[in-house]
């Protein structure tokens, strides 16, 4: 299976890009291809150094989108709508959305789009073949990349169609120690985003770093 | 300290007056006086049961707001507005809302009203003089009740005054095992509230049973 990263040179897109290539053909995206072989280099000596075998492929964000199976669009919220826009070939592709709208002023607040989420709003975007999934929603950032680190959190996955939605939990419950949760349609992808700001206050008014979630 | 519960009589009032009624004196209110002293014989029959002293007193809602230092809102979102119409003397008061305003369709969903969360909603409707604290939202209904099951979740509590923060948060870490974290100002209880449907979609989807929350 294919992964393609769409916005593969950020935190949570190298991060993914570690923690993904061992187990499957990852596809890392930027706008600048030179960008994305730079990560790919980077990635491959950290994971050679780990004794790890990996595949990756840097390219452009529009070759991530065509060769990806399912397409990760790890980019911050306010990219994606200009992103979404230069982009073309997202018809049945399987899209998932780890993008939360967060806002700050003395704390972190959940800020929405008119479509109710950011999930909701690249559904309306994309040609509706497409399948937007949520997940990842809540995974600290900086952890992603912290290979030592065991990610052992839950993640909510969204998504209106359960065979893709399935597929999407199979794909979580194979990095590090994260497990997959079904958290219904599509339409309630705001309420997993926006424990996102929920965890940034959490850490921030309590002297924490890194804090996720887990269903118990 | 004195602690108050409106709705006294209800799953999460009744469950809420066995665990704190140990500890603190606790005051059960209701709209008849009648059921909250039934509630109270109960409640006391169930802890002696176990060898533990406690103290309760069935009362009305007004009386419980009367004696309480702190008072819990323990009743569903669509009796907030109609039963605190009918109270007075919230001057002074602590009032802590575990109130979650949830819809249902297939699946379950934030319904907050205009004020943006039930937390807003009852501090717009209170004197200026009363300090509205969000806690317990994410707490499973069911799990109050059964004394033998330990509460081992995360409690993520909101408030704007520091003080009375802190003075719910020291309430909520003598409660079973539930750990209490500062969330942030009251306008973010939006979010916290919103965990609950969240939780219930996750407890609905994935075929378990009072699922909770834990900060990691």
């Amino acid at each position: 299976m294919k992964i393609g990263i769409v916005g593969g040179t950020g935190d949570i897109g190298e991060g993914m890009a570690l923690r993904l290539s061992p187990k499957y053909d990852v596809i890392v995206g930027s706008r600048e291809e030179a960008k994305a072989i730079a990560t790919c280099d980077a990635c491959r000596e950290t994971l050679h150094g780990q004794g790890l075998e990996c595949s990756l492929l840097g390219v452009t964000n529009q070759r991530a989108v065509d060769e990806g199976d399912i397409v990760v669009l790890a980019i911050p919220f306010r990219h994606v709508a200009p992103t979404l826009k230069t982009l073309t070939g997202f018809e049945d592709k399987i899209v998932v959305s780890p993008v939360n709208p967060i806002e700050r002023t003395t704390h972190f607040y959940y800020a929405p789009p008119p479509e109710g989420s950011a999930a909701m709003m690249i559904k309306g975007m994309l040609p509706a073949s497409a399948t937007v999934c949520a997940a990842f929603n809540n995974v600290a950032a900086n952890k992603w990349k912290m290979l030592d680190e065991e990610l052992d959190y839950s993640v909510a996955v969204c998504c209106d169609d359960d065979g893709v939605k399935q597929k999407v939990m199979d794909l979580v419950n194979t990095v590090s120690s994260l497990r997959a949760y079904d958290a219904g349609p599509l339409a309630v992808a705001s309420i997993v985003e926006s424990v996102t700001p929920l965890l940034l206050n959490i850490a921030r008014f309590n002297r924490m770093r890194d804090v996720g979630i887990k269903f118990v």
